[in-house]
Parts: structure tokens; sequence; C-alpha cells
């Protein structure tokens, strides 16, 4: 990844699992790779909790599909599948991932509290990391320059963990290529196949934002922070039309 | 007015009163003047309930200060000043002056209820014109095409009728032409400067938004809908840096 | 109508338009209908404001779409289409159709704020209609007994009227039988099919919450008041299993 | 306790404290006994911390309280009382109890944080443990068959710890035999009755809740996750007469 | 009513039917008049709808209640009872008064929508009223000196009228003389008492309230506005003992 | 500090790091020392992880910024800057110094979770400790008299760190002894001036409070409880002027 020889900013992803950014904002990803934007994946387990698949299969799975999206990945340890826990030693690990990879945008899944327990750690954790990317006197990351990110935005893999009382930003990812890339990169994740229709389930998703948004697939995010914008000019589409 | 032969849509603000608009939105006002954006205000009374000022210097006032900005103005008759009531009569009226101007974005006061009650009324009578705008069979306004605004944004006037659980978007104002015109403005309402620090408040309000946000100053908007866009690329800042 | 035979109470829903009972609630109201249960729709205009189809063609969609839900339809006259006021003659007038047809529960549009004018006003003279049918000495009512309903739920027509911060029941819709009723009665609304893919958005949005129930198909509806139940065996299931 | 032979499904109630399964839900807990339901209490410390009754006095009362509820009853050792912090060790092994017991539903403190401290954590923890119970590769819950709950609610020990923006639903305990043995399992905690009116502050919360139902006394819980119906005519009664 | 002479500035009370101040803040009530503080109450409609009493009877006993508290009482006629609408006639009748008894502080019903319809439209009226009453230039009240009021609150008739999202203040009753007078005030209502147990609900409400304040009774009251204080010493108190 | 000789009972105040209390709350700290209350920080770091001053700096600018504004101050060390985790024994260690100090008021960082990651941490202990501190049984705090706080009240560094949905109380700051103490205060960490308007931003967001309320300039603290008030006359002021 060599983010600087780019003239778009990197976009860097935190799953907890192999199949979390496929599932929860692969449309997005797909999206902003066809625009030419280096994407990197950090995941934090393999896995291996899950009811199907091995950690080897799922390991091998989220890298088909990264490769898929365009993206680089790749897998860190912090307490293991199921047992992540909040602790300073986990945000300063993620802090220093923020300041090597240096992205202008920041995904992560939702803080909120009643989803997977991995998702929603790992979604407060990286909001704190944030934070401390950009502290200067950090004792452990004194090797790393301080970096802050333009924009940390959440994603959500299903309605339970969407944020109640805050507004998404819609994205628009109705081109054919981009709808077929994600649906790809989510099928990659064969072992999840198995019992559920996740795929369907973010297609169909995808198809409610979409037709709300007067656009044929549109993914959610939620922006931690509210967004400045320097004139109305780029806010001149809304959803809204049923 | 002829926003057809300008490239740039139209921006359309509604206020219940000769200032509303100075005070609630004018400093994003006065940024999209200086982008060549055609502006248009529709004022809902003449202020004749008012403390200070007759109507024939609130008028004059406001046509000054729409002058400043940029913006030519119409003044309409609801129900008058502090009498405002929300009737179907009246959206049909809001929409009728929607299809004429064909506006892009809309302004409007916020319907939150705890402010004057002209504003509230007036922001749940923009929100609802906004849809009859679009509908094709609606007999008062046959022999005007419809039209589809692209967004609707709500402007408070005081911390008090900001939308509680739904996170503005900042629109950076920080030129110094931009606070040069936006100071004009607000000061041409003469006949309101006797009792309030209303300027000192507003310019407060958008340094303390401004500060939040990264730069000098900052005005916020609510949009009435889920916000939609075609790439991560316009999202590169948000706020939240103290 | 005739519900004292019936040893199940009858479902009254209201619609604002012609197709709103069956775009909004379509799914339970078949469901419901399989069971036996008497259903009676009052609709409270002719859909004369819409872009598609005549008044008059809309009433025989609505009449045949009753009809392949199984239930009778009566329309009543308020302020007409689009043009809907928050009256008490109104509220009185639907406070007799609920003395008259003496429902448990009833069905109506939400009363958030950001939708169809007709909708949002509808949902509030429908709640405060359900107090007025109780109280015995409005003169306006005084020739028939008052009538206290069971509950009142409320429908959303797409996810900007869903209610928020408050939980939504969801009523299971999977059976074939359901599903065909329910998309047969949307599709008799030929006038609406033209330019909006209505019956694809509802079935999406039910496909959703199924997923997310862990049923096939489901439909949310909001209580008006929180739910009494005599013991927890009523409540053996919940969503969240993504 | 071998629910596999009952045809009633389950009851399994997580404390924090010997007496919080009794203030916080006891009416509920003595009418689903007397249906004939099976019903465990895991109380997760002995009160040693508490400022009246020993750990041995307590654990007394606990067991004394629960026999007249009609539930067996275990105590584990987390951190000890008001010391509960949220580890993934403590989840995991809640997931054990839930799939050892395999409970149809789950009653626990809520996750608000504001009350006593180990109340949020425990409610926070038992959340995250009724997912972990069905996730099928969990290596320290490998010998032990996954089980998945049908409904988790939340009990709530006074109006500081009540989930804010979302309905509670209420479980009417008015019948004589009910509101009886309530209150002796209440009394049983003796150790607890030297300072406060708990029993007085319970029966009072309980009359305001069943006099809003219209019945004579009810308890509120908070489904964590929407509720899931075949049809309407289970939600045939609500709330709000007043 | 000659607030001017007294020293304690007046409380103004509004209430939609005869029994409501009693009922929803009447201990408050007690309490101030006890402290020689004058009161007023004005009540929009004569009872005419309600299931019990006749509008003579309910007159006579608003009349005997008020007496019991101290409180000079006068009706005024808005719609008539259950058919009360929001009409700037209204609002500005109620300003008028305002200016009129000149209060320092005032008592309405919450705006909350999901109660009685005249409950929250009068406390929509008040809240409005209270802005236009110090606005100058009002030609409907020209005859009347502007008068700004210190503090609106509202009280519930029940928890479903309660604001959500909002923290009450809550004021001790719990001496027993107002107990006992805001007791008989109820009883005053001897019509109400027939069918329904009103004097019970709020003395529970009451009591749950004062458990958790850590007295014996305490109301609830919903400041309109953040309440401002000139030092940390008027807020040595707070609840959440429980 | 001998809080026993004072008639006025002490204020505790925390802070994260040495200038969050001066930054965070610092007017209303100056008017409460103006009024002779006796006031104690607690600082929990030495602020090692900031961009700017050594933490022998920042210990010495929080040592003069205390003396400023007339408190002691203690520095306790818990996890180190930016490091903070929420564990028991911090909140035992918290609740040791609660007794110890034996404030009436405590004042505490939001914990609102989208700021610096110390603040949010540590408001959830103080809360807890608060808690813990008035609980007779604890073993580790055991030699030490258990203590209940009259108040819990939360200030924010800025408005990302304002709870939602809950309303503030301000306190009126204006008199310009207690801006001068205050700004001076904020001053004295000067290692913190370097590259961002602290002070400024302050300032402002003080003045915008202020002027909402009437007054010159005002400070937002967030109750954690409702306020209990003996009656009326206490609550004389509020917000809303605008």
């Amino acid at each position: 990844m060599n983010s600087t020889e780019s003239r778009i900013p990197t976009l860097l992803a935190f799953g907890a699992h192999p199949d979390d950014i496929e599932f929860g904002c692969g449309g997005v990803i797909a999206r902003e790779a066809h625009a030419g934007r280096p994407i990197h994946f950090v995941i934090c387990s393999h896995g291996e909790a899950g009811t199907n698949g091995t950690p080897a299969e799922r390991t091998t799975e989220a890298k088909r599909a990264a490769g898929i999206l365009g993206a680089t990945v790749e897998f860190i340890e912090l307490d293991g599948d199921a047992c992540l826990e909040i602790r300073s030693a986990h945000t300063i690990k993620l802090a220093a991932i923020l300041r090597r990879v240096r992205p202008a945008l920041v995904l992560s899944p939702t803080p909120e509290q009643n989803q997977h327990p991995d998702h929603w750690r790992l979604g407060t954790l990286v909001r704190d990391a944030t934070r401390l990317a950009r502290y200067g006197g950090l004792a452990e990351l004194r090797d790393v320059t301080p970096h802050a990110v333009s924009g940390l935005f959440f994603y959500a893999l299903g309605s339970g963990s969407e944020p109640t009382g805050q507004s998404p930003v819609l994205i628009d990812i109705s081109a054919p290529e981009i709808i077929a890339d994600w649906t790809k990169a989510m099928a990659a994740h064969a072992s999840q196949m198995k019992t559920r229709n996740y795929v369907e389930l973010q297609l169909a998703r995808a198809r409610v934002h979409g037709l709300n948004a007067g656009v044929g697939h549109a993914q959610p995010l939620w922006p931690n922070d509210p967004l400045v914008f320097g004139s109305l000019a780029m806010l001149a589409r809304s959803a809204g039309r049923f």
C-alpha cells in the first residue's frame, strides 16, 4: 500500500470478523475502489468462534473478497473472536495502525451495544483510536508521526445495529459493476452461506435504502461527527421521496 | 430572478419575519451568493407584532439586507406576524411559490415547537409544501408544472430551536468577505438592535461551531432527509476536533 | 359488516389515500383476514391530488384491493387529498365511525411529521379519535354508545415515516398465500404502478424485517401505548438474530 | 431442574445481588410460576458490599425467597459485590449457563448506566452472553450444544434504571395470590427491610403501572429486540386509559 | 387577586378541564399556597364531554377544590371540552390573561400528543402564549403591557403524558398538611370518583417519585427551558437513591 | 482542606487531565469560590500524552490555576493519560476519595462516549463511585464512613461531549470578577495555548449560553439525577428568551 503516491487519500476499514466489512459496507468499498481510492482492511479476528468455517478457510475467503474489492488486507490479534474487550492497549494498537496507514476516511462497525459483542467493542475502540492517533505525547506511539483522519463513519450489519436518533448518509452504489463486485465479494465468504441469507439481506437493505434515495441501491453510513462542507453545492441530493 | 440562465440552481429561503433569514442562516446565504448562486427570499410577515420597528421600517430593512446578500426578496401574506396557523391553504400557497421559483435547495426555520410560534409553524408548512410541490394532481396548482427540490434544510435562530437527536451539517463561512457581508446584512435590521445582542449572539454561535469544525466560523443546518452522495470524496471533512 | 356475529373482534384500518392501507400494512391485513377476522377500511380521500389515476379509477382500485384482502371499505370526505387539516370536527367524525364499527384493533398511518402531509395529520386525528370514542358526554356523539378500542397501532409507508426512538412489533406474514394476497392487493392499484416501484419497495422492506425476525417476511407496527400481557407465554419470540 | 420434562419452557432470571430479582421482577416470576413454568435464578454475588446483612444471611434469604416463588437458585462468582467488571470471561461463563439451562426466556437488569454499577454491567454481560450462547465455534464452550433463547427482557429496580426512549411491555400481576407471593418473597429479604421502603416502592410502582394498564398491578419489562407475533390476536390489550 | 401587594410572585395554572390542575400538580399548588404565594387557575372548559358530572356540577367542584388549595379560579371559553383546536385567536386570548395576571411561574399540561386531545393542544397554546405575552407590537394586545414570565413548567396527568428524553424536577410535597390539602382538593371532584381510581393513582405516582427523591411524596414538573441558577447552592438535592 | 469548619459544604471536581476542570466548568468553580465554598480538585493524570507541555509543566500549571480559583488540588494515578480503563479498582479508589473529602456536590466530565477516551471513562467511574461511596459493606473501604453526595453534575468540554436528550442547568457566571478569575485560570495552562483557541472557545460557549439565559455568561451542567426542590421559589428563572 502506498497511499502517498495516490492522489485520492486512503480509506481504512476495520472489521471484527473476516466478513464484516463486505456485509456491512462492501458496496461503498466497491464504489471507492472503482474511483481509484486506495483501500486497506484491518480484520481483528479469524472468525474462530463462528458456527461455520475454520479460521484458515475464513482467512482465505477474506483475502479473496478483499482482492475482488481491490483492497489490501491485514489481520491483527486482539482478544480473539467473541472475546474482544475494551482495553487501552487495543486502542493504542489501532491508533498505531492509523498512524501507519494515514487514511483520510475510516470505516468501523457502529458502537451500538445490541449486536455481536465484538462489533460494538471494536466500534468503541476505533472511535477512541482516531483520537489517540493525533495526540503527540503518547509514549507508546512516539516513533510514528501523529495523524488526524478527516472522517470516521460507522457501518451497520443489520437494522438492530443502526444508531437510533441519528440520520445516516446514503452512498449511491447503484452502478451495475459496483453491485456485481459487492455481491461477488460477499459470496466469497462461502463458509457463511450455509445457514443464513446474508447476501440477500444486505442486497434487500441496500435496495430499500436506494428506493428511498431515488436511486437503485444505497448503503447507509453514520458519521461520528457533524460533517463540514465548504458550500451547499455538495449537498444537492437528499432522500425522502416516498 | 431568472434561475434558468444560471448554471447554479437557485436557493430559496423562507423567513417568518423580516430578519429571520439573516440571523438564522445569513452566513450560508452570503457563502452561496459569493459562489454565484441565485438566491430568493420569501418573507411571510412584515414583523408587525415585534416590539421594535414599524412594518414599513422592517420591510425596508429586509430589502436592504437582501440586497447586501445579493438576494431577491418577496413578501407574502399568510396570517400576519405572531398569528400564523397551519392551514392547507398556506401549504398550497408555499407549494405554488416552490413551483414558480423551482429551487434546488430550500432553507426554512426548524419545526421544533419550543420557539417563536410562527417559526415552527412555518417550518411545518414549508416541509409539507415541498411535498405538495411535486404532486401532479392538485387542482389549485394545475397551471404550474410540479417541481421536486433536491434538498430541504432547516436553520435555527438559537439553541432552543435546534433539533434534538439529529446531527447538523456545518457550512464553513470563515472567509472574511462572507463574515463581513453577513454582519452587514444583520446590522441592516437596525430596528432590532435596540434591546438584544442578536448580532453578537449569532457571531458567537458561528464561532463555536467553527472552532468545533476546525475552521473560523460555521453555521449549522439540519437536513430534512438523509443526504445522498455519489461517493465518499464529498465527505472528506468532519468536526469533532476538541 | 356484522362484527357482533363474529367471534374474532373487528379490525378497522384508516387510510388517507386509496392505496395507503395496502402499501403500509396490507400483509398484516391479509394475515388477519385469513384468520377469519372481520376487517373494515375507512379511506379519507379519493387520491385526487396524486400524479396518476383519476378519483374514479382510484376508487375502483381501492374497492378491488379491499375485496382481495376480504375487507369492507367506505370512503369519507374530510378536506380532500393533500388538504387535510387537524380539526376537531374531523376527530369527532372519526370517533363516530369508531363507535359504529366498534373495532378491537385500529390501524392508522404514523403521526411522524416528515411524510405526506395527510398521513401524519390522519395519524394525529385517529389517535385523538380513539380517546373521544370512549368519552360519555360528547354532545355530537350522544346517540352512539361509547367504545374503547383494545389497541391502536401505527403503520409506516416508508422508513422516513417510521417512529424514531420506539421499537415496532413485527407481524409474521411469511405464509405464501398471505404474500400472494398482499402482492395482488398492492398490484390492484394499477394507476400507481407507472412511475415508482412501490410494490418492490414494500416487499423488500418486509423481507428485511422478516430476515431480522428469523422468518420469511414481516411487517412492523408501532403500538400507541405499552402492550399489556397476561403472561410471558405470549412473548415467546423476538427478533435480533443477525 | 429438569426443563425438558416440562411442556412450558424454562425462564432464567439473572440478579447481581441476592434480592434484585424479587424487587425488580418478582411479580412476573410469581405469575409464571403459577402457570407451571420452570424458573431458575442465577445470582452473581452474595451481597457482601451492602450496608445491611451478612453474605450468609443474604444467601439464606435469597434461597427462601426463591422457594416462595417456586424457583431453583444458584450462586456464581464473578468479581464480587460492587466490583463487577465487563470481561469476556464473564460473558462466556454466563453463556455456558444459558447453554446448560436452555431457557426460552431470560430476565436481566437493564444495561442503563445510571444505577448500581453491578446492575448495568450484568445487563450488558447477559445481553452479550445470549449471543455467544448460540455461536457454534467457541472453544471454551465446545462441550455444550449452542442454544438460542426466544426472548431477552430487562427489568428495572427503579425509575432511574428504566430505559429511556423505549416502551415497556406490561405484565398483569393483579391476581391476589401473585401479589401475595411476590410480597412474601420481597419480605424474605429481611436484612434489607431495615432502612428503606423497598417493598412499598415496588408495590407502588406496580400499582401505577397497573392503573395505567387498566388492571390492578402490572410490572414493566423492556424487550431487547422487537417482538415477533404470528397475528394481532396476541396483541389485544394495551395501556393508556388515563 | 392582587398580586402586586404580595411579595411572592403569582403562580398561574392552566387546566383544560375542571379537575386537571388538582390531579396533575395539586400537591405543588398546595405547597406554594402554604408558602403564601398567590395562585390563580384558568380552566378552559366545563368538562361537558366527560362521562360523569354535569358542567354545573363540575364547575362547582372546581371552585370548591380551588378554595381548598387557596387559589382563585376563572373559566374561559375556547372551543369546548374535547373540541379544542390550535388557533392563534386562542394563543392571543391566553397571552392576554398572562399580561393581566402577570405571573412569575406558569403551569400547564405537557404538549405530549399521546394523551387527551385537549391537554396537548392546551400545552402547545400556553407555550406559544408565554412568548406572545412579551412581544410589544401585537395589535390585539395593545392595551396591556407586555409581560415575560420567569418559568413555564409542564405537569403530567399520567405516565403516558410525561415528556420522554427530558428529566423532570421533583417538588417535595411530603408535609402532612400539603398531602391532606391535595387529597381533599382531588376528592372535591366527587363526580369523577365514580369509575376510576384517580386519587389513588396520583398519590401512588407521588409516592414513587418521593421514594426516588428520598422524601415522602414528590410531584414531577418539566421545565420548558433550561433552568438558570445564580449558584450551585440552590441545587443541593437530587434524586437517585435506589 | 477543612470542610467541616466551613458552613458551605465542599465541592469536589474531577478532571482527567490538568486543564479539564478549568476549561469545562472553571466559571462555575470561580462562582462557588467567591461564595466561600471550599473546593477540591482531583486530577487523574499529568497530561503526559498531550501534544504540548511536559508532565512537570502541566502539574505546575494546574496548581497555579487551582490557586487562582481558590481550590486545593491533588493528583492521583489511575492508568495514565490516554490509557484510562474502566476498572472496579478505580471506582473504589474514587469512592475512597469521596468518603474522605465528603463533598455535597461533585463535578465530573460527562460519560458521553464521543470525546477524549479518558473523559467518558472518568465520567462513568465517578458516577459509579458516588454510589459505592454510600454502600456500607465494601471491604476495601471499611475504615472510612460511608458518604452520600447531594448532587453529581457533569460538565462538557465542547458541544460534542454534551449529553443529548437532556436539558442542562445554566449557572450564571456573569460577574466581572468571576469571568476574570476564570479566564486567568484557563490562561494558566500556558502550554496548551500554543495551537488551539481553547480559551476563546470556552468564553464563546459561555457567552452563547449566557445570551440564551438572559445574562452575560453562563456555563451548562447536566445533573445526573432529577433535581429535588422544596418549593418553586428556587426555580424563578429559566432560559429561552430568543
